[in-house]
């Protein structure tokens, strides 16, 4: 466990797209933290050690050392988004405004429960062999992006004029599908998609596991 | 559509687990709200009025007619709680204490993205015929719930010493899946489980819809 700083934030992850999400939340609201890399082919996330901070043995962990004596440990790549969200009140996650807050966190929820989930399920049932089954969630996954479509005619991200929490899921996931994606189909998807993976949170929250 | 109010709020919706999570919030922080049943068997969540307001097509859709000129519409199960949350601040969802937040949040989307987006995905794909891959989800749901047993060897609710939004999925979740528990394997879960179904939030969320 390189990089094991006793002040600050750590994220403990490896190139997942639920860790990369967590660290485009950090970036995005400019926190200082270190990148502590479990190797999960060599079983560390199931390691007793690991599973005290995260007892799914899951990644990421977040620990922030800044919260009094005892260190705050967070599993839940989306609960690390909102910690992080709300690390700078109104940034990517609208506070001022109650439609706006309303809208970010439907289209944030849109893109866990609908894309992101189901299309992480499909990896694991690929895994236990079932292809079929595999097949049908991911084709779920892309046709709700269909939605996503109806909302950049609205405005130039997911939840409106800025970008909130909602663009975190959104970017990841469909960097992963980009290939299965029939683009013809999805013109403000795909401007967006280019926009978003031209911001430097998003290049460095991607590169963080590297 | 009766009870078509207009004013208030209204939630829309049938008796799902995801309509069901939506009404214990609203009843937990005291929200007035009328309900408007959507027939899912004659497809009305998918007729064009039904898809102005959701363009997803699922239940639940809540409308709050007291936010200005124009209703604020909101899809999504999730964001709805969140919503409902805010309505009355520090009830369900920790404002004061950053650590009782984060693990709420940290719980809530435990239970949502290890217990019931599987679980529901598992019910899809046993509709498309997948019975083995149904029944991976199914397992690992269940399997999940040995950490929800840890939560509650810590303290009496999900995430701490009050009910919270991290409860609302759980007891809707393993209501569903209540006969396929060993509950031998899980006697806190168990006290929790009988503890919350007494709840007049629950109760009542969970007849909302009748």
């Amino acid at each position: 466990m390189e990089n094991s700083a006793k002040n600050g934030i750590e994220l403990l992850g490896a190139k997942t797209g639920n860790c990369i999400r967590a660290a485009i939340a950090l970036e995005e609201v400019s926190a200082t933290y270190s990148v502590r890399k479990i190797r999960l082919h060599s079983g560390e996330h199931k390691t007793a050690g690991y599973l005290d901070l995260n007892p799914s043995g899951q990644v990421p962990t977040l620990i922030d050392h800044n919260q009094g004596e005892q260190p705050l440990v967070l599993a839940q790549s989306n609960a690390i988004i909102f910690y992080a969200a709300e690390m700078q009140p109104d940034t990517i996650l609208p506070v001022s405004d109650p439609r706006e807050r309303a809208r970010a966190l439907e289209r944030f929820f849109f893109f866990i429960t609908d894309v992101v989930v189901p299309s992480n399920t499909a990896f694991l049932l690929e895994r236990f062999g079932d292809a079929a089954g595999a097949a049908v969630l991911y084709q779920r996954s892309i046709a709700a992006l269909a939605v996503a479509e109806t909302y950049l005619g609205q405005h130039p991200y997911m939840a409106g004029d800025r970008f909130t929490v909602a663009d975190i899921p959104a970017v990841t996931i469909i960097s992963s599908m980009s290939s299965n994606i029939d683009w013809s189909q999805h013109s403000l998807l795909n401007r967006w998609y280019e926009q978003l993976m031209a911001r430097p949170s998003v290049t460095a929250g991607m590169h963080a596991f590297d």
